[in-house]
């Protein structure tokens, strides 16, 4: 019924299959990949978001629990930071980020479901293809890219408590849900559930074919390092002709990062993946407290580091997308 | 922020403010309004449909009493039948029209809800207005025509039971409530609550404007006659220079009409808005027992009836939009 090609895009003349700019893939999840591709979005369209499928909390983890399919808030809020720049891709991305709040008194069954997860989950349950579906909810949005799922299948993310924040676990204690590890203090032996899951093949096709792959920023165990647990994927990070970017945090020290700094957080990824070489880190001058060990971190991974101030000027942990894009546009 | 102008139509090129053919207003609900406007549609783009706003059951119902709004189940279905017919359009009917059905064991919050109640809704809240929400939905439609509600307030519709067909409830029990009153068997002294609320002014000004008016077929207590209890919209349906036509439904003894023939339908309709005449009744002959007693109770209402095969072959008592169309063209 359904041919799962993208439909003519509403209201984007620009948009009628011609891409121009370098080729970038950007991996991540939450508000982090948020930041990069509202940046990423202003220097190119052929832009291709890989996302995350492990989350299990709010809105996402209950209608995965519900109707057994992926959770797509991270998906959701990346095709949000891509929608089109006009009344029409607007509106489509507030109705989208749109959250139900239920009546006082009223028993919520919808409280706090985001529109644009149920509209991506009915289309995965009309289409039966998480690909097509997003290119579709895309293709609503007027998006400037494509947003692909790391995963075809929902994944959980484990990992053992080093020193909880709260106390609560003994070390070693094993915590499952990217809900609950996020808040878990310092994590070690991170993988996901299961191991071996296949990496959605439109994403590892777009590492291949990317010029650049950017990674981060986010959450750093539960949104930028699982891309580099799953097999397939981190095969194809690790083997692609394209040039690698990773974006540190302005925040550096997040909840599930508590006692780390900027080095760590290299060194992180180096346990993971050894394998994985960088080509350029860029990372704000304000979140790196010793820029020599910083350096350092980064040499080991075959990285120069680009500092730049990507910070919004209003002084909260928050990239300005303007700023940012002017940072990857001078790597580029 | 929204500025509630019909933004360009995606996928439709037709569809660029130009509307041609005569002036339909459309009244009624459900299954019975999808019909009338199945048909129209292929006659005019020129078409506004005007859809009771009482319901309380099911999905519409769990919204209205959970987040206070307008029941949006049958405005979805009048918005669906209106669809473009391309792959977009027919796509985006089918994710508005969409059910959730729960995984087996799990607490189903969202089971039975159409994701087309749910994004009306979210346009509803964003844009702080019915009707803009409505256009929205429509363009991503690329809808053939506009639906509006009768009335931009939730209405209640209660009767009193005549004789039950489950002997539950005494003659002269007030039943509340659109849901329950479809099931209650015969009734009388129907009205709204608040019996004074105003309609929608487009909606108004789309009767006045219209060169015909169409109402039913659809359930005649819950869909047809509520338009002519608002006191506003039966004026309009009263006063307006547009032609009348009453199209009968093809299974005249359905639950809420028990033990009414083919007049009877009529003579409700004068008994509730004897000023309201009337200028052809169009009736499939297989559904019209007699023949004389039900012309003699058009002609009451100053109509002429018109008698054509425009139900389906397949047997059920559904009318068959391409035959309904032919009627309805001879007709005008």
């Amino acid at each position: 019924m359904y041919t799962g090609i993208l439909p003519i895009i509403p209201a984007a003349g620009r948009l009628q299959g011609v891409e121009s700019g370098v080729k970038v893939a950007a991996l991540g999840g939450g508000h982090g990949l948020s930041a990069s591709l509202s940046a990423l979005r202003l220097l190119t369209s052929n832009l291709t978001a890989i996302v995350t499928v492990a989350d299990d909390g709010g809105s996402s983890g209950r209608l995965r629990d519900e109707l057994g399919v992926l959770p797509p808030g991270d998906l959701r809020m990346a095709l949000a930071a891509l929608c089109d720049d006009t009344d029409w891709g607007r509106t489509w991305r507030d109705v989208m980020q749109h959250r139900f709040t239920s009546r006082e008194g009223v028993s919520g069954s919808l409280d706090n479901h985001a529109l644009g997860n149920l509209l991506i989950v009915t289309l995965w349950e009309l289409l039966g293809d998480p690909v097509a579906g997003l290119r579709w909810a895309g293709a609503l949005l007027g998006a400037r890219g494509e947003v692909l799922p790391m995963a075809s299948v929902p994944l959980t993310i484990e990992g053992q408590v080093k020193a909880s924040t709260h106390g609560v676990h003994p070390p070693g204690y094993t915590i499952s849900g990217q809900a609950r590890l996020a808040k878990a203090g310092e994590v070690d032996n991170v993988r996901l559930v299961p191991q071996d899951a296949p990496a959605c093949p439109e994403a590892v096709a777009a590492i291949h074919d990317a010029d650049w792959v950017v990674l981060g920023p986010g959450s750093w165990y539960t949104s930028v390092l699982p891309h580099l647990l799953l097999p397939q994927l981190r095969t194809a990070l690790c083997t692609t002709k394209a040039k690698r970017l990773v974006t540190m945090n302005l925040d550096i020290n997040d909840q599930e990062a508590t006692g780390m700094n900027a080095a760590d957080h290299l060194r992180v990824i180096s346990r993971y993946a050894p394998e994985f070489d960088v080509d350029v880190v860029l990372a704000d001058p304000s979140s790196i407290s010793d820029v020599v060990e910083f350096t350092e971190a980064a040499a080991m991974m075959g990285a120069e580091v680009v500092f730049g101030r990507v910070g919004s000027s209003a002084g909260t942990p928050v990239h300005d997308p303007l700023r940012l894009a002017a940072a990857y546009r001078d790597i580029f």
